[in-house]
């Protein structure tokens, strides 16, 4: 990821003085000796290790007074907030970071990075931070830009678990899966837009107005799902923690609430009243 | 659902013979006494009920001999194909539907159903099928019908799960969710797709040439989301089994594979090669 971004910059006219625990850089990049001379060199100081760890064992002891500390190392939001603690007692200005791509996809139109903390920090270095990935700045707390980074992947692994249920299911009967791909990718998508409606429900509590597959209709269908998975030889462990989810709440609050009312459950709040 | 359905062909000009177990039809529709009344009225007959009992229940004892037999009601892939031998065995013809849409979206562009069996009975009735939803045949297997459609349901359930978690995740600090909804809308979206490169794997059974992100280095990723769920007060349960699967995975057979591996494990088929 590292190499990618000095790509993007040196792509942009921008030079970077780089360091890396594994000296290998792309053509072009400044190579500093020591991590600490690649932060002398610029205000702007750039970090994407391994983990949080890591950043700790290549900056403590190297002088960051003056410094604008962007950390794109994947982090927890509680690390983040510790990061700009410790950035801010060493003298610096901090700005977490969340990369929203993979390599390939950087300096292309569809990565974006979730920023947080030092708003001034993001628009005095707009021009460098906007060069790998679109800036997407959300707020002075230190950890939202993890927490939103987590929170979008959270709801990819969701999906990642939803499709491999599918392809499994199609094994037995020798279904081409290149051919059930786009109906695949087009159901999904087309239904991914509910989280618009479970959002608006989320803000205003009703679970309960104009639902249109309510919980009740829901469950009745799970035996459908577990069945077909047993006929078709496919461990159900994917998708059955939802389905108890779904049943659990009928159990508690009736069952005539929009699937957004599983999100009280699992935040380990009260239910909403019905 | 059967009233959407009903209207649709009212809207096209198709005059149908209803009945229902509540008697409550559309304007517009020949309202039936009994069932039998109801199927003998025109060769085309199409059921849509609560379940597969429902089906027996209502149509035992019904002259199905010369009809042309299209359920539409919620059933496993071995329920239609028993429903088709069903239907043989009283001299009708038979397909199974598996409707891909909610009831207000009958009769729009979206809706289409899958069908599966007799491809004469389709074609035959092109027409009048095609007037609630778009018409996608997959074959002649009573059961491919029930299948693609509880696949693609599966596919979604997983997405649900993801987007409850991921919304979970922002209470504890307050986010608005109507402001994170199109982001979490866009990137599940776009990673979403994908699946055609899962389903180009599963195709070759190649799960190790060009892999953008390894189950190694999601695997690392682990502790990250276990430990932001925690913090933020949310059960990871919807996640955790998906997260397990990797792990295993990798214990099994290393880390450099892409997740698409994971269906092997999930269809209980031994591990491909690596």
């Amino acid at each position: 990821m590292g190499s990618a971004i000095v790509r993007a910059w040196l792509a942009a006219g921008i030079t970077p003085t780089v360091w890396n625990r594994t000296p290998k850089s792309p053509a072009g990049a400044v190579v500093a000796d020591t991590a600490a001379a690649a932060v002398a060199a610029n205000q702007l100081v750039v970090v994407c290790l391994l983990d949080d760890d890591s950043v700790t064992e290549v900056l403590d002891g190297v002088e960051l007074a003056g410094k604008d500390l962007v950390n794109l190392t994947t982090s927890t939001p509680e690390q983040a907030r510790a990061r700009a603690q410790w950035a801010t007692d060493r003298g610096a200005r901090f700005v977490d970071g969340g990369i929203m791509a993979v390599p390939p996809m950087i300096g292309a139109t569809g990565a974006f990075i979730f920023y947080s903390g030092s708003q001034a920090l993001v628009e005095e270095h707009t021009t460098v931070l906007a060069a790998p990935a679109r800036i997407h700045y959300v707020g002075e707390d230190a950890g939202h830009a993890a927490l939103y980074d987590i929170a979008l992947l959270s709801g990819m692994y969701g999906m990642f678990a939803g499709i491999t249920h599918a392809f499994a299911l199609l094994r037995a009967d020798g279904i081409d899966p290149v051919a059930f791909a786009p109906l695949l990718v087009d159901w999904v998508t087309t239904t991914t837009a509910s989280a618009y409606g479970v959002a608006q429900r989320l803000h205003t509590g009703n679970h309960t107005t104009d639902v249109t597959s309510n919980l009740a209709m829901q469950v009745a269908g799970i035996p459908t799902f577990l069945g077909t998975a047993k006929a078709q030889g496919v461990d159900p462990r994917l998708l059955t923690p939802f389905f108890d989810l779904m049943a659990r709440r009928v159990e508690a609050a009736g069952g005539n609430e929009d699937i957004a009312a599983l999100v009280d459950l699992l935040a380990g709040h009260a239910p909403v009243g019905v």
